[in-house]
């Protein structure tokens, strides 16, 4: 059994790995970490968990989060997982780090990165960055299997946006410069932390754009974009809020190259992710939105051409906390240990 | 492998127990059935479902509708499984059926149940009543397994009176002329076809009082807690709709007898849940709500006395698709098959 | 024009207060008060008012908070009205706070209410207590118009409470040891700060009974209850909170007194409320909920009688930050001033 | 006093006419017609309206329905307002309609759009289209004033592109080859009538794309940005639902011709909207979104260059029952009788 330690499981993103690993065939849960709630119950926190994990959550500097495991999952903010995943690996462990710190492998990109966000662009960990890899199991499957010991778990907009732009870029039907990227995500991706713009009653019959000025997730697009166009990419970002709980939904735009048909845009999505088990691709007459991926790990994709204006248009759905994170990071772990991708994954969801 | 037929499989009950056998580790669907969209996938009708039901909608008079199996779901209104229970039967079915039609094992009580809602009192297989049994394990467990074939599986609203009085009822704790059942529902309750009351637009930011008449489900209350009673009992029940998809809320008041003292009451709960894996108990410092029994099928009681008045409140939390119907489905069912109760249903939800 | 002022103008009772009073064809508003936000334009905090409403929130101890105003709102938690209420009256403002500072017009009544809530029992300006007056005009129009300077304006479940038992205390029409009060608010109820129970993800698809242990609001009811009965009165009540932003619904119960008719009942209510303008009665079959006094003052009762457990059942519908709050005090401002108890209130609302 | 017809009333349409002519100065309704709950007073529809309008609901082909009114709102589906106007347009009425009848003043341009959206491409009242105004004050202010007698009142998607695009298309700012309008919108504005893709469970939580195949407000965009670029202009355009009752977010993307500064962008804009009172605008920093429009005839832009790609981004919020609907009509109607353009509608909306 894979032992797992959980860094940060009093959030959004602690408690879906632990839902999950609960439930894994393989793994078992070593220790919950966090630094609020020590030492209560994750039932406490968590009280659907009653009976299922009471498990207490451990201070970062306990003895028994000092112990050796197989794999950490980092659910913590920038800053944390550069300045702890050495120690983890040092002791043996797979780290899989859900922050923007393992998401760009040298340091250069990574100081990029923090003075858009503004954070101090030097990573604490430089040396780590080359062995890490953008935690993309669509874009990166094979180098995340491979040995590997360090990811960078992506942001939920990057996923939803990747998956959608991929296979455009990468076979070279849209304009480059004409990328645009729609996203409206549910509350829940802003994490667990109560503030005014999510307060029950600013947040019911309300949708705003935020961030305009520059969104954090922004640039890993534009960096693994990049890297399937064979240099630089810029897109047009609006992230957006809705009254959902879970769902990204990503409406993603380009201008087709000349000569560029239909059935040759069909023929690349389908190509691209033949060997993928979590992407669904429906043209657009499908009746799908965010609720068909709830609770599950599957991007869904409406892939189209707007022939009125020569535009691919592509719909994509991920459930923000899942293949938007920790759905996500058990897959990654599945491939770190060489287990089926879709170990513990393979899931329907729940309706309505 | 439990072969299992469901009928009225394209509504919320129908999707929700074809979710649960998908997962059941004993447990198969032979066949899908239903009246409306005939011949379409299942996950054409439940876009999450894709690549895990497939399976096309039968027409009840189909011949794969007509094959044997070892169980069947009626998931259908009033008036259907007593036509059609005694064919599964006869073929040597168990038959689980989620109407009042098998609530009450007698052809008097039903008629007096039918009367009263506005249906015709004579019971169209009236021979069948005494096999059958009001199928809430916390209540009839023994029963249900012996060699049972036949279920009347419970109202929602009923699942939740019911777990919350029984043990005050069966010791005789409260009053029994002064008994309350305040209950609020998620509108999932009321199905999957559309209706002017439950329009998004009509449905958001808005909570009613509904049924004021005489709502369906407190017969089957007063019944069971009269068996527990040893003598008739009438509750007065309000019945209310809120914006939640999910979820019953009902608030149970009874004043105590003379002598009852809250330690007593307190007894009476566990004693009375001790063999029962789904009935989780509380105080009033619990800070638990229905989002913390989604999707499971958990019933979380707090149980507590307003000493200021002498008064018994229960506050009771279930799903009204999972302990309320399908959920509960599958209990039954694991019983009569001399499964572990839990079986296919020992999950602990999904949050937020 | 009567002057305004509004101290804890940027919470929603204050935000309430101030959209009313700009409509309001008699009364304008003088000045802003409140100790965050200082120095910003109300439709800085509150973007809906720009245009409208471009004053900036004044420090309690600027110049312009000092000026005498014809009448103060009050919308600050408990302790501050207590406080700050005797210099505005000195000045000659008339005063309506929102708090319970002012809800019970004698010293002990208070204490113990301020006990309950874990205050500190002695009140801050004792000898004002017997010049206040129970800001709801349907039990105290009379006495809010004569020459009255000082009101305590009622809290929102209370107004619910009250407006649904009070004719049938009044006119003995119910069993006093049998009074349960189920009441369902929206999230607005809490206010504008932000918390862990209000968050949206946490909030969605979620209902919870809450403060079983003893609500804030059960005192001034009991209270109320026991003047109109002559004698005391005790309530079990359980409050509720449910994923709306306004309203608030509850259900209301007692066990008619021997000889009590339904119609005896209707009549007793139609007569209470003959001059109250806000105040409209419904009978069991009405298809009314909370959406329908979203927004305006209202508050519509289904009066019902349940003949099978000889029950009275009043299902009671408020704005919980109108009639429960903004709305009731411009209603006695509107009484304190002489003018038409419907000035600047008579809006039906706006639907869906 | 102007005496108001009102065709469709008991629809969201209609609702929202009746609420702002009840508040007008100097209109009110004269006949409420529908063809549906005819007899029934409109609060029995929308019992909000309890004491305010209970005026009953006439049968179109009653005499009250046929007496002369002096201005008639068709709040009808497409079809219904040109086989009626004309007869109210003899009877001396002005006519304003919500459907697509009148939004094209050529019956070729009708035609098309007819063929779009699967309709007779033949109008019923070809000889009326001449007479007939697009009606937005913002893009034909002077024209709806002059002697005009027979409005289209736009689509509500179209009024959110128009106020975001129309400055920018009349002022050559951008690319005409570049356009996007990625729109959400609120379940409103589907309408009265419950459907599967609106039912509460299957809408909450859940947002989707719909019509990616062509949605019928498209054409009217189109149209009126040719007239304001001299030449034909093509938009992507995506329609997507998400769980608000109220309001539009449209984030609108057009590559900046070259030369184009960011400040001549926002002077084009402030120019444009100078005499516009119903238009309010915003930089990037701003933290508004659609609920400070609810409720409200305004129309907020955020007007957003984002300089990385070169591109233009407006953020367009609206009520799509009043901006987008019934206020709108009420400011056309304003026009049409010479009334100042705010006359009943100046206000702030209600927030929380």
């Amino acid at each position: 059994m894979i032992k797992a330690k959980i860094v940060g499981a009093g959030g959004y993103g602690g408690v879906g790995i632990t839902e999950l690993l609960m439930r894994h065939p393989e793994a078992r849960i070593a220790c919950l970490v966090d630094v609020t709630d020590v030492g209560s119950p994750m039932s406490a926190l968590y009280p659907h968990l009653a009976g299922f994990c009471d498990m207490k959550v451990s201070a970062p500097d306990s003895p028994e989060a000092q112990a050796p495991a197989d794999v950490v999952f980092f659910s913590t903010p920038d800053g944390v997982g550069m300045q702890l995943a050495e120690a983890e690996l040092k002791k043996g462990a797979r780290v899989i780090d859900y922050s923007g710190d393992f998401r760009f492998n040298d340091a250069e990109t990574y100081a990029e990165y923090a003075r858009r966000i503004g954070r101090d662009p030097a990573h604490k960990s430089p040396h780590l960055l080359p062995q890490s890899v953008y935690g993309l199991a669509e874009l990166h499957r094979a180098q995340i299997g491979k040995g590997q010991k360090l990811v960078g778990n992506p942001g939920c907009f990057a996923v939803s946006c990747l998956l959608g732009l991929s296979p455009a870029i990468r076979n070279g039907l849209v304009d480059l410069a004409s990328l645009i990227c729609d996203c409206k995500t549910g509350v829940s991706g802003a994490g667990k932390k109560p503030a005014a713009s999510f307060h029950y009653p600013a947040r019911y019959d309300h949708m705003n754009a935020y961030r305009l000025t520059g969104h954090q997730h922004v640039m890993e697009v534009e960096r693994e974009l990049g890297l399937l166009a064979g240099g630089p990419v810029r897109v047009t970002f609006t992230a957006q809020v809705v009254p959902t709980c879970r769902g990204i939904l990503s409406c993603l735009y380009g201008t087709l190259r000349p000569g560029v048909t239909p059935a040759a845009v069909a023929d690349a999505y389908k190509a691209f992710y033949a060997g993928s088990p979590f992407v669904r691709l429906y043209d657009r007459t499908a009746a799908i939105g965010t609720a068909h991926v709830r609770g599950t790990n599957y991007g869904n994709l409406i892939v189209d051409v707007d022939e009125r204006t020569n535009r691919l248009r592509v719909v994509s759905h991920i459930d923000n906390l899942m293949k938007g994170q920790a759905g996500n990071a058990l897959q990654n772990m599945n491939l770190l240990f060489g287990l089926p991708e879709t170990c513990g994954l393979d899931r329907a969801g729940q309706y309505p």
